[in-house]
């Protein structure tokens, strides 16, 4: 899916990983970035106690702060140099308890135009070696461009 | 809006708040339980650098899981005492930053049926004394009862 | 709800007249524009057999289709006279089935910025003289504005 | 998608075209059922002036309709007999107008639980020939089983 999109901006992975390094929430969970191309971003979450519900399962809040970075990532590679980025509004579909031993969460762009862009995410739970969907979420994004001084 | 519903079980506030102690993710991001009313929840969650995204504004997932919660557990106030409550999905709309010294999730039932609960929660940003809305969830929860042995 | 909107057209109501009788959905399901006030539209639909699902309810696409435009045209109150509307994505929740004698979509805007508008739509069932909520929905739009001559 | 699924009724096929049949909506827009395999479901819409919007494209609502029956019936094809199938959901994102001689939803499942199954639709729009996405449909469905005389 990624080979469909011309990044605007060559320098893209350096951008996406600068501002990675700025969301603190993504230190404090323990996410990480693992790979970022033009329209595609996956970021890695570990299983941790601490993220968890009262069944001792990923907080769907958790799952949900994973895919919309990956989805406003996966945008934002495709964004010109000076533009930032801003999620409007995204869902997520819970398709089983989000159980594992690390997660994996694939953002893609679906629609990149010039000011909206849609991007879609899945939630894929490891455990002992095999890969399982736990959720997916579609997301609304949009692109702020600095304001001509008037 | 909660006078209108009837709690199945009139214990509900201990089952509530059981329940959320038991979330571990509650505490690792220092949110607290405010009111459980019937069909009514809210969760105050306080400003903390470590739950950003890279403008220092609360990460739109972590505005999720306070409001998920709120949604989860306003459901859960009118559910017979051996339901169990599973978020099936939810929408987010993210109105302005989530800027703040601290936030209030408010969640209330819509709907409440004996298997399906649709339930709407409000983040409300907190800055020198007046509150702001900056975003709202609207999330679908299914009741879960035991199976009888057969 | 209205009153908290101060419209930046004052002629916006024979702005949302004209697009409403341009709609020609509208006119093919009988749809009529019952009350246009800032930030506030209702759209009233006639129950008809022509438009229901098999169990011979009002087809959810076709609720949608008017919570759409009340949606659409709560925003559209609240434009200036140059600005042209655009939906960009809903979510509807169907509490009960469309059953009924006639129907009553109330649209009314949660937030009105300069590009992205959010609004929120309910419709009511009438049956026998009472009403009933059957369905919600959350919709967000965005306002278009002719670009400068370059 | 199809192949990964195993329909528990043989003669899902007939049931499905049944049931569309009876979907009185259908043919009032005039759509038509392409093709039922197991997880999947296609539905035909030809260009009509009678259900566009303001700007001469298909109405969002009417977008929906198509989709949210491509979404039940792919649903509905992995049902046992008994079951009847109930939209309780759908959230639909807008990526271009809805403009073209004719459209074609797909309704894939993602997800199909005994009690509640996650679609998804996509929907394209044919000019000249060639196909475009207009539009994205993840719709959640639930299934309802006769109850047992007591």
């Amino acid at each position: 899916m990624s080979s469909q999109f011309e990044p605007r901006d060559p320098d893209f992975k350096s951008r996406v990983t600068q501002s990675f390094s700025e969301q603190m929430v993504m230190q404090t969970i323990n996410a990480s970035l693992l790979v970022v191309e033009a329209g595609r971003v996956e970021i890695e979450l570990p299983y941790q106690r601490e993220l968890t519900q009262q069944d001792g399962f990923i907080h769907a809040g958790i799952s949900s702060t994973v895919m919309d970075s990956a989805c406003g990532y996966a945008a934002f590679t495709l964004m010109p140099a000076e533009a930032r980025i801003l999620t409007i509004e995204f869902k997520i579909n819970l398709l089983a308890p989000a159980a594992g031993d690390h997660f994996r969460a694939i953002g893609k762009v679906r629609k990149s135009g010039r000011s909206v862009c849609v991007a879609e995410a899945e939630l894929y739970a490891s455990l002992d070696g095999s890969e399982r969907l736990v959720s997916t979420m579609t997301g609304t994004l949009m692109a702020l461009y600095p304001q001509p001084a008037s």
